[in-house]
């Protein structure tokens, strides 16, 4: 979420390569540079292919540290960062792609990138698997990728351009435990940033595990007040 | 939904082919014996299959009347009519699939078929675009088909076996609301039938448009209680 308040970045952690092939991965990525630029990286989709993406993303910084070649870490924008995730994930694909269709494995992902290099307004885009993207703006300030439809609607109701950014990750946590409630795919922890605006630091990051106080609170809370607030509404009465 | 209290059917009527043809198209049809079976049928996917599936048993079912042939009106269990069902949906696949391949268009549809046969008690079958079936139980008494995601939580945390019907058509009706909030291609009016067991009659079918008041005052009442609910949690507080 690109707020007026701040940016907001949140990430479960549960992948899955078939039910019986549950694991814990983190899916949110930093790359940066102390007072000049931070870019926060959330994944979703085929874990081979994202991390391959960030693996190189990263050895290329180190590598071409100094040369002067494009990198994640000196590119002049965050439109610039965003095509190069783009064409790192196009060139995965490339290389991945023909052997894992040959098995029917799909090699697709899709990336939120987001951030403030100097020199720029924070941004924020949605890198869809083909490589192309979209930016968020005022009007639709967040993107989600991902089993991103259960959490939606909360996040459709109460989140625009001008929440505070204490309520959006409040609205992001129930939004997560909705979809938790109905789809397996989705689990703890989940990894949360908040970004000031001109900050440059490192953001500051949370991991939210089961064991979390404000977690379970939301948790408890939203459940019975979602059934407070439907068992006030009135039931249904049919037209004989 | 396949309630210890009854059945209760709900659907939308938005179709689209792209967004700029979009029509509404009632997806809840009836096949009735008097005081002999209430057969509901729901549908989701590409409408011209559906529609050849619905025609044909019609169509089947007038021609062998009297006849003894195997008909929608006259298998004698709901399991046989689901067979039935799965049968003439991969009929209509295999006509039309072919040639809807070549344009890359999918023939596929998804149905829900429940309802009561005398001598067997109310059962719920979700039917797959490949003609296969499952059965709803106490323990899993809803299916939903077509756009289902958004609308799924809510439905997870107020509806089981014991929830009374009309509470399962309020909680039906808010998970439309907030899918229709999020998503296009769901649209009012919404159909909805409530089936008493042992009834064997046309059920009780209401048509929800914008201008039912009941569903006016879910529609404000829910956003109202959602967003009273969520401010009444406490903001996330970082710890530094």
């Amino acid at each position: 979420m690109n707020l007026a308040s701040g940016m907001l970045f949140a990430s479960d952690s549960r992948t899955n390569a078939g039910v019986d092939h549950v694991s814990t991965f983190r899916k949110m990525q930093f790359f940066q540079q102390p007072d000049e630029r931070l870019l926060v990286m959330l994944s979703a989709g085929n874990l081979a292919t994202t991390q391959s993406v960030v693996s190189l993303l990263r050895q290329r910084a180190n590598a071409s540290s100094g040369k002067g070649e494009r990198n994640i870490l000196n590119v002049p924008s965050m439109y610039d960062a965003a095509c190069l995730v783009g064409d790192t994930l196009r060139e995965i694909v490339e290389r991945d792609g023909p052997t894992l269709s040959q098995s029917k494995i799909e090699v697709g992902c899709s990336f939120l990138l987001g951030g403030q290099i100097r020199g720029e307004a924070p941004r924020l885009f949605n890198i869809y698997p083909q490589g192309n993207f979209i930016e968020a703006t005022p009007d639709t300030p967040y993107f989600q990728i991902g089993e991103a439809k259960y959490g939606k609607p909360i996040i459709d109701r109460v989140v625009n351009y001008h929440t505070p950014v204490e309520d959006a990750a409040k609205c992001a946590l129930i939004s997560f435990d909705s979809t938790m409630k109905s789809n397996l795919s989705v689990g703890l922890p989940i990894d949360m940033l908040v970004y000031d605006k001109d900050d440059f630091g490192p953001g500051i990051h949370q991991r939210i595990t089961e064991q979390d106080p404000y977690f379970q609170q939301l948790h408890t809370g939203w459940g019975q007040a979602l059934r407070e607030a439907f068992a006030a509404l009135p039931p249904m009465r049919w037209k004989e």
